[in-house]
């Protein structure tokens, strides 16, 4: 494994070893020193064109307890401000001997392109509306802690808006590769026109999938979207898709909540919901760190980079 | 101990315990290799919601020092932008396992409300006009190594905009603590309406006072403040409560001079005054460095922190 | 050697040192983990008034590489916004302990005014239009591992904005102190009234010189420099001074073609010219992290900086 670009790279048995790699470095990460030398002097750059404080401070964090050295740039202090390509850039940090690029950008598919013209190893932290997936993969390693190692049959619903989400195409994908149930529900005019492709059913309905669910898996309503989805309110999206306290009471007993934060809460979820003992965006968090340190050391690892 | 928000949580036995580690640290960081291995593999985010070059790169060197995984964020490249509430960044930083938040935010308070909903220690560096408890202790670290151990009955007066400065704040209360003898110097519009609660006495009149004291702790003047403060002109400042040459003159020959910085020169200070003999300015930013990594150490050492 | 300010501080001797000392640190770059502990414990502060991704990853790695503490910050996170002077920066910076700080600054001479004002090492990383030392001596690290070890009466073209360009001010007088034929080549309006006392040869014409060279450097054309220089169109600039492709076919067999980068494709370089086998545009950014761990041991190594 060179790059991590895309779920779909990644067969059944490649994302069972990363899950597993991924459960010993949680390991790791509860020991009184959590850090262990085995990427030492690998340089690992962060390249995000996008903000993002919660992605970056996980890569960063995975890497450092990998002992990597680890350089953070953000769009603000880089010479993209000088008119520099994305290629001149990448191709001048691979010379300078960097082992991996970790990668947002706003534009789908830069970092495939990217990993046409490098070397180096190249993780897409998120491109665009396109894919996360290092966000479905410690979403996995989540489920498999709460609901055993086997998420084959598990009925999962994905709701809110799918159009614009890499959350969600890289999830569903995931999900469904390990043999979930997927669902997407959303109003048609928060669904791509490319849905029928996928692996998943598709609902309109909350309400009408709600009590047959394992997880209710809900994605951030991004309120700068809204004109571009034609969606009348926030209020409107919450009566009809929102996870609120309602709706909640309705789940199975053993289901459990989901979200990649940052959440709106009040809004696609209550408060009380995302709180409460069903929920597991914490641990979503959580393993983020271990599940980017198994994707770094699986790149990097046992002579992988220039080393 | 195990938040650091306020002046007010440390008692007098508290103060001196982290004035004695940081003289320990002191000399730490004068060794050839200034550096310890005291919290390797602690995980520490300085989160800076306003700049602050000079304190940032303080508290970093001081975790550096200790060997901790340091991780800078400031506003620009944060997700704040995307409407991330202060709830959900710090919720989260804290999910992934780091030890200590170093946290400067314009709202007073901010970092106490984050202490309420984190386990990770917190370390205020500064909130709105409230408290910037660390420049009070390294400023005690700094009058211990030159007038004795004990401050007690030394006359101290701070000079300049009280109501805005978090500085002026913290430092009295940590000086009255200490069992100096405080005057706040400064004209009305200048002092918080609850000033008579402080342990402080009041001057209008820095020449009244000038001829008695032991230190004058000079405090930056904000110009962009002014409007709110309805002081006429930094001319009219400087005449009345600028440390001059004239008026450092008439000081005691053995009174020392300090400022948190950065300065106006020539305003609340003239440069020939700031640069000679009596300024402890610069031993007060070289002993920041030895009070934070004390701080630090005492919050996440020995068991401390999530290890 | 205290500070690198100037390719004129260093005599030819000491820029023999610095290439050898670089080509020890290239073989440690290489190494399965690239990096030695000679500079454990010694701060180094990257402190970018300008944006530079490639420049300020360079010295970072470089520091990384010899295992110091590095602190990264650009202007939008640093007080700068607060009005703080450049002197009150640095000498804060330099009070806390820093040993040595890598500056960039769009004042020419500002690194040497900040090495009058600190005793901590002072690196200039490109200060306006004057100087940026260490692409000198990564570029002769470079021709040297490409021509052999002397470059004595190798014919040197640099070609474009000289006027504007710290690149070819820094790059001529090191070229010339090992003993190459430099010539200037550009329209008069792109070179500076002092050119006549530089160690070079002057010409308008490129296509004149193009058959003599052993090495052709184009320099970046800075778009938004064109009114300043009063050249009519980039379509004319690259009709006369664009190392195209008719061009490239020009050059004596052996000729190398160099660029600091980042290039702007189809202007002063042709795609294809930039990527053939006479390009060593990529080494020159291989080599800059080698002789940048150079520049700071020498600065910093054995006895060097505060330890």
């Amino acid at each position: 494994m060179k790059h991590l670009l895309s779920v779909g790279d990644l067969d059944r048995s490649a994302i069972e070893q990363l899950l597993e790699l991924a459960t010993s470095f949680r390991e790791v990460t509860r020991r009184e020193i959590p850090k262990v030398p085995a990427l030492r002097g690998k340089v690992v750059v962060s390249l995000f064109y996008e903000d993002s404080t919660r992605t970056r401070i996980s890569f960063e964090t995975a890497a450092k307890r990998l002992s990597c050295d680890v350089m953070g740039f953000s769009v603000a202090s880089s010479s993209v401000t000088k008119g520099e390509s994305l290629r001149d850039t990448v191709q001048t940090i691979e010379a300078m001997g960097i082992d991996a690029v970790v990668m947002r950008h706003s534009a789908a598919g830069a970092p495939h392109r990217v990993a046409g013209w490098i070397d180096a190893s190249v993780v897409n932290a998120g491109d665009g509306c396109h894919e996360h997936p290092t966000q479905a993969l410690l979403d996995l390693l989540t489920l498999r802690h709460r609901i055993g190692p086997g998420i084959d049959g598990a009925r999962i619903a994905i709701v809110g808006d799918i159009l614009h989400s890499r959350v969600a195409r890289s999830g569903a994908h995931a999900f469904a590769a390990l043999g979930a149930d997927v669902t997407l529900v959303a109003p048609p005019t928060m669904l791509p026109s490319t849905v029928a492709g996928w692996p998943v059913t598709v609902s309109h309905d909350l309400d009408a999938v709600l009590g047959d669910l394992d997880v209710v898996y809900l994605l951030r309503i991004q309120r700068e979207r809204q004109r571009e989805t034609r969606f009348p309110s926030l209020r409107e999206y919450t009566a009809r898709y929102g996870l609120t306290v309602e709706r909640a009471a309705r789940l199975r007993p053993e289901a459990l909540i989901m979200h990649p934060g940052p959440m709106n809460r009040g809004v696609e979820i209550a408060a009380e919901v995302a709180e409460g003992p069903a929920s597991l965006i914490t641990e979503q968090v959580e393993n983020g760190v271990a599940m980017r340190m198994a994707v770094l050391y699986e790149l990097l690892g046992a002579g992988g980079g220039h080393g």
